[in-house]
């Protein structure tokens, strides 16, 4: 239940209770939350510390203020309007390499899971993603198809914490799947040999085989780490 | 440089050109930012927006506010205030079994980048940290030092990324951790097997052998998931 708060950095205090509500069940995705009216009578806060505390959550991509509707808990997670993760990475000073170590740890294995646990309509859009991908003809939207691709191996492996943590970093991985591509594609005929990647890592998953799932991916991520680390 | 602002989310667009400072350069960890007053003249927007802008920046554990000072880059990103990825793993109702996956994908392979790269200062830490654990009698700081073993292995990695997802879902990790040792502990001489675990971990830290670090975090985990699963 909510509870008038006494402490003094307030807004933080507002997060918390939603927070509390989230974790005990009470506002589920896709709910409305108390009005700012409501939560200011409740918490016994001003209503300056409820705004920040939903503008912050807003931000963070948890809850989305429809206009004149209220604010409601999200539904899904794509689409954050900002990333700390990624803005971290700049402030650390992180290089490529880094990025390519997560992509590394992490897609291998997802793939891996996928291979187990994707579903017969799951193939069917990675299919089609593949059969875009190689009749794209404008670079710019064979990048999105791309990272389509990638982001769609993930959903199947319907692991939600991975899926979040990609999300959360989705402007580091578009920009290196840009930059990639575009080394890649400088050299003659190298956009058959990134399909037929793309394709070994599709063919693995509908056989759901992981050994071979997680093979495929490890060397079209080499392949395309080769060119960035030049 | 910055510029006068003029769409409509405003408190968005004021934290979009504090990001473009900081992906140029012009801002860096520990940096003061400039004043409230002088952000509102600069991108002639209210005070209110440049507030929420802040306030969302602070809550993500990107820029402090001391006191009477002003607002600052942070220069280190632990202890984050509130933890989007966590919340949203709990509106995903997400469930112990992902946490282990994530935990064996990116711990096993963070601790054989930290064996190729930990410095001596860093064995010492760990070292102790081992030492401290097999002496400690009270769980409530066991379970501290425990969490402290794991996240300086992922600070030796050297890989900023990793490091800002694990702080990312620090709360979740917590937590696991937490119960595992609860239900490992329940069970007789566990505690010396825990300890000679965490110590295969250090030997092969030390000798700085890859695989062999794998290995025993692998087994290490695979131990601690055996008894979540129970």
């Amino acid at each position: 239940m909510l509870s008038p708060i006494k402490n003094t950095k307030v807004y933080e205090q507002v997060m918390e209770q939603i927070k509390a509500m989230i974790a005990d069940g009470t506002l589920k995705k896709g709910d409305k939350l108390p009005t700012e009216r409501e939560l200011v009578e409740m918490l016994q806060v001003s209503r300056t510390s409820v705004r920040e505390a939903m503008r912050a959550m807003e931000i963070m991509g948890l809850i989305e203020c429809k206009q004149g509707g209220g604010n409601f808990v999200r539904d899904n997670f794509e689409n954050n309007l900002f990333e700390p993760l990624s803005i971290m990475f700049m402030l650390e000073k992180g290089d490529t390499k880094e990025i390519i170590e997560l992509r590394k740890i992490l897609e291998v294995e997802t793939v891996a899971l996928a291979a187990a646990r994707i579903t017969e309509e799951e193939l069917l859009s990675i299919g089609n993603i593949i059969e875009d991908l190689k009749h794209s003809i404008n670079e710019e939207t064979a990048v999105k198809i791309d990272k389509r691709f990638h982001y769609e191996i993930a959903k199947a492996s319907k692991n939600s914490l991975i899926i979040s943590i990609l999300n959360a970093i989705s402007s580091l991985i578009d920009a290196y799947i840009k930059n990639a591509r575009t080394k890649i594609l400088a050299e003659g005929d190298n956009k058959v040999l990134l399909s037929s990647q793309h394709e070994k890592v599709y063919i693995a998953l509908k056989k759901h085989d992981a050994a071979e799932a997680a093979e495929a991916m490890r060397q079209h991520l080499d392949f395309a780490n080769k060119y960035m680390s030049k």
